[in-house]
């Protein structure tokens, strides 16, 4: 195996390992001791990666948005809407993006990281929506600043109820629900009529990722992109 | 004063010590110790209206109810949009409110509460849904339990937002912004043109729930039930 993939590895196993603690204990609980033990790589390996605790959190809210990113749609609010049904299933089953939401809400995590997750939500659904905008997708009166705002922290609060509530067995159609909601003062008619919005759309998009991956892991060098890995990788770094 | 209400005084005085405690601290670092200094009662006293500290945040959890109680509405989703405005208004300035959400959402205190307040969230949503309902306020096909699920869900996702992002600065001009997004899906076009929707709103109603706690200081006795007081009141009790 090539030095370089080694070290790709390496960081990925981390984070997952990372991943799975922080969602378990929170931030407060978890140990470094642990992530070293479930990622099965040694502490100079870590440390090269993730020089603090606060790094490795700060490397798993910066994963989520890998995991959850789709290719461009030709309609930005399907756009919208795919990522949110996406987001709502890797929610169910990766760790990295369950572990993220638990590290942007809790109540000491504001002081370490400043909010900077949920303000990055709220910044790529802006981005969508001011697509959506350019393309007369939406109806005139909408501001997509405001309306992002609570299309982000919306679908924050169906989380945390369905994570309350049903260990997030109902995410996805709760998902689906909030955007039947949301939508009709959002979209302009001619869209919203074309909109799919429904949970099998949720597994046709998983089924799209899923192949995109497989794609990808043919055409290894690629795949570099995905951990975000700095440049210099040195040979003790795995 | 009378015996009864020296007992009501100091379960209050008890509760709102807890809620600033709680407040600040979260559930697991908040000590009884901090609580009877706040408070200012006897260990005694505390122990007997509430046997431990599960006790506490139970009480909170159920006061926070007559805190943000109205009286009742004509039009049903006025009702819901004013109880959503003066929720808001609360969540910024009284303890026992804020306290409750930081309980009511911590990753802990689902294996403790079990998310009883945020069901009771719902059911007292989807009440008022049902009667709106009853009254033809809804749109056709509009189902009172799922849209309850997610203009509850959706709130406190406005509130986790608004709080990490501006320490509730802006809470009640979100609230707003997330009825406008929501109603339209909601009611029937005569009812939408009629509801109001504005932070004016929330300050008439703090004014009429003000004066509502002015004329009820007047006449003592009914106060008892605010705080839900137990009917057995023993000497001892203060």
């Amino acid at each position: 195996m090539a030095q370089q993939e080694r070290a790709i590895r390496t960081r990925h196993a981390i984070l997952k390992a990372a991943a799975s603690v922080f969602d378990e204990r929170g931030y407060e609980a978890a140990t470094i001791g642990e992530i070293l033990t479930r990622a099965g790589v040694t502490k100079g390996a870590l440390y090269f990666h993730f020089p603090s605790k606060q790094a490795l959190a700060e490397g798993v809210l910066n994963a989520q948005f890998a995991e959850v990113s789709l290719a461009p749609r030709v309609c930005k609010l399907q756009e919208l809407v795919d990522t949110g049904l996406l987001t709502a299933d890797r929610m169910r089953r990766d760790p990295v993006v369950s572990a993220a939401a638990r590290l942007s809400l809790g109540q000491e995590m504001r002081t370490l990281f400043g909010g900077q997750a949920v303000s990055l939500w709220i910044a790529t659904t802006e981005k969508v929506l001011h697509e959506a905008k350019a393309q007369g997708e939406l109806l005139p009166h909408v501001d997509p600043a405001a309306s992002a705002w609570i299309v982000s922290a919306a679908w924050t609060g169906v989380q945390v109820y369905s994570h309350t509530l049903s260990d997030r067995a109902d995410l996805v159609e709760r998902v689906v629900s909030l955007f039947e909601h949301l939508l009709p003062s959002i979209a302009v008619p001619a869209v919203l009529s074309r909109l799919v919005v429904t949970p099998e759309r949720a597994d046709e998009i998983v089924r799209e990722i899923e192949q995109r991956a497989r794609d990808e892991a043919e055409r290894a060098p690629e795949s570099v992109q995905a951990f975000g890995l700095r440049t210099r990788v040195p040979a003790d770094a795995e």
